[in-house]
């Protein structure tokens, strides 16, 4: 029996939830799933990379196993073998992490939310790249920061814009290795130079690195955890060398830290799936990301290379981009006049989509950027895309 | 290569993280799992009661049929078929519920979580239960609202004292049935005042129902939801009926308030994983949990009548408790000069455990109150350890 015409609710929401948007990305992404679509403008890896095979394998193996301990309720910092490998991974010779000092999330957006519950009053000053991860922005916004964008060139973060705006700051959220949205990689020289700043700041310098094993050569570079444990925050994700729909990041950094985001994260949603974080041990446990890193690099160094080839063939002068050695994404940019939005709406009615480069931008949006992935669309249709934006782009010098 | 003696971060902290514990109940966890403890303590479901080879035969099936698209990132409201399967089954003749109006969340503690952040500022007023269930005041606690505790009896909430104490609150959180921590109900004419009383007030009614279906007899009692759906927010999980480690759980309300929910959700942790979201559809989407609960309910029906039995044989008089008519908790009142804080110290020393209520309440604690669990203790176990307490009790009297 329902209650006769009862009030409607009128909603009043929280300050802090007011002013929360939808992505804009995942807006486009919306509209970008038709399968006549070109779609530059998703940030979701390959579904060719996933070893399908091996996580069945795996979820019959520890269900069969442990069915009864991977279902129940486990601890809030995580599955304690799978902190362990990952401490191990992450130690060098001269840095030695525990596997106390590693949380588990559901992802790492979950640690950039964590990261805000703990660290940023209404008003903090927070520093961030320019521009920067949109999820971060988003995740950070919630608590109210007062956002203060730092520089960058073609090498990354520039640390004197560190030095000159940091004081104060509450944390330096920073993506070195191919920063989603530009590519860009931060030079060693200017690592040791951030880690040292930081450090003399007390700024604590988080250092997220989704892409950071997806070089297309050589190695990846050392990261500013090693350089200084007790003052960078780690964040690693399963998202892009395993599979993302599974929702397993982790955070690494000082106890005391670590020890705050274990209890936030037990107020948020008690912990982390135990059978998730139990089958991805048992993906891993005999080395193999090894194997299977490789063959990523190889589709998107191989993808990559189409675009930028299509970008040198089809963008007119006075259009840049980056040269991304590593990750996903190309950074665009435009000449100033060019807006990057409308350029959207034109695409679209050709079929072919990209996120624009404003909603990265944490202060003063530059329009006329944009940024584009390459990784789930094979050369041919890359060719077709950048060909059909190149035309839309010359039409408007 | 590491930086050389950097100065130490000193940790500044946000004001909500600087309050927020851990949870106690977690602790005593801790300290009761070893085997030889008879724990009452835990808020855990039976593990006997988990269907193992159907989840395998599910994951198999999944990740064989769709592995690709279950494996990647998914929508942040959630997988559509689940949530209509949801909207279907809250639904009745006079109240149809949308799977418009249902949001996956990663466990009902993140529903709880998500709530606190888009309803509650600093000082908001939010109405709890007289004790409440000790997850919800730590997920809202972390957003500084200020709680006004609402009388409760043997019948539930009381609505006068809703009507007495509500006016300006963002929300009341309640638990109609077989309430953590006592095992209460609210009765059926309660539920209409209390439904009515909130919605002249236009207090969002937020009804948590984890233990529902857990009903030792009869059929499950009418949800508020369906009583005024354009008023309450509806909690369910699938943790009590199925399996917790997988933290599954869904939000139920209006669509204004689950649009603004699924960008707080976006920010928080993109979605919740899509695999889990996949395989849960897949074992109950031919009506499994029709014929599975009844198997809880049985066996927690006759642990909890093996407890009252062992209660009124071994506690003296002056101690009263709840008799539950389903869930998984009895909630024990001592003599007033008890603290059941120094009576679980001598009682871990016999070997067994409890939670002590004070944590359970928002305001005034009475700390002469007691949790007991006893889902995961076979009937001959629950007699023992209720001897053992009961002369400790005794012994203090």
């Amino acid at each position: 029996m329902k209650l006769e015409n009862p009030s409607p609710i009128e909603w009043k929401f929280s300050h802090r939830a007011e002013q929360l948007q939808s992505s804009a990305i995942r807006e486009i992404l919306k509209i970008t799933m038709r399968p006549e679509v070109i779609s530059f403008a998703g940030g979701l890896p390959s579904p060719e990379t996933f070893p399908v095979d091996r996580m069945r394998a795996a979820f019959d193996s520890v269900l069969t196993r442990s069915g009864k301990v991977a279902l129940q309720y486990g601890p809030t910092d995580g599955y304690a073998p799978l902190r362990e490998f990952i401490a191990e991974s992450l130690s060098t010779d001269g840095a030695k992490i525990l596997p106390d000092q590693v949380m588990m999330v559901s992802g790492s957006q979950q640690g950039l939310d964590l990261l805000g519950k703990v660290l940023i009053d209404e008003g903090s000053k927070v520093l961030v790249e320019t521009p920067s991860y949109l999820g971060a922005l988003q995740a950070f916004s919630v608590y109210q920061p007062k956002f203060e964008s730092v520089e960058m060139d073609d090498h990354g973060l520039v640390p004197s814009s560190v030095a000159a705006k940091g004081a104060g700051a509450r944390l330096l959220y920073a993506l070195p290795n191919f920063q989603n949205p530009t590519g860009r990689t931060l030079s060693v020289e200017r690592r040791y130079e951030l880690v040292d700043i930081c450090a003399r700041l007390g700024i604590p310098l988080v250092e997220d690195n989704p892409y950071g094993d997806l070089c297309y050569t050589g190695e990846p570079l050392p990261k500013m955890l090693t350089m200084n444990p007790g003052g960078v925050i780690y964040m690693g994700s399963f998202s892009k060398v395993l599979t993302p729909g599974i929702r397993l990041g982790y955070v690494v950094g000082p106890t005391t830290l670590i020890r705050k985001l274990e209890q936030a994260k037990q107020a948020t949603d008690l912990h982390t799936s135990q059978l998730t974080q139990m089958v991805v041990h048992e993906v891993i446990k005999d080395g193999f990301l090894n194997e299977h890193i490789p063959t990523i690099r190889d589709l998107y160094s191989k993808q990559c290379a189409a675009m930028l080839e299509a970008l040198g063939k089809y963008f007119p002068e006075g259009v840049t981009w980056t040269r991304p050695e590593g990750g996903m994404f190309i950074w665009v940019t435009l000449p100033k006049h060019i807006d990057a939005n409308q350029l959207l709406a034109q695409a679209i009615e050709q079929n072919v989509a990209f996120v624009p480069g404003g909603p990265f931008y944490a202060n003063e949006a530059e329009t006329n950027t944009l940024r584009l992935s390459f990784v789930t669309v094979p050369p041919a249709k890359i060719n077709e895309g950048v060909e059909k934006l190149g035309k839309l782009i010359k039409a408007k010098l």
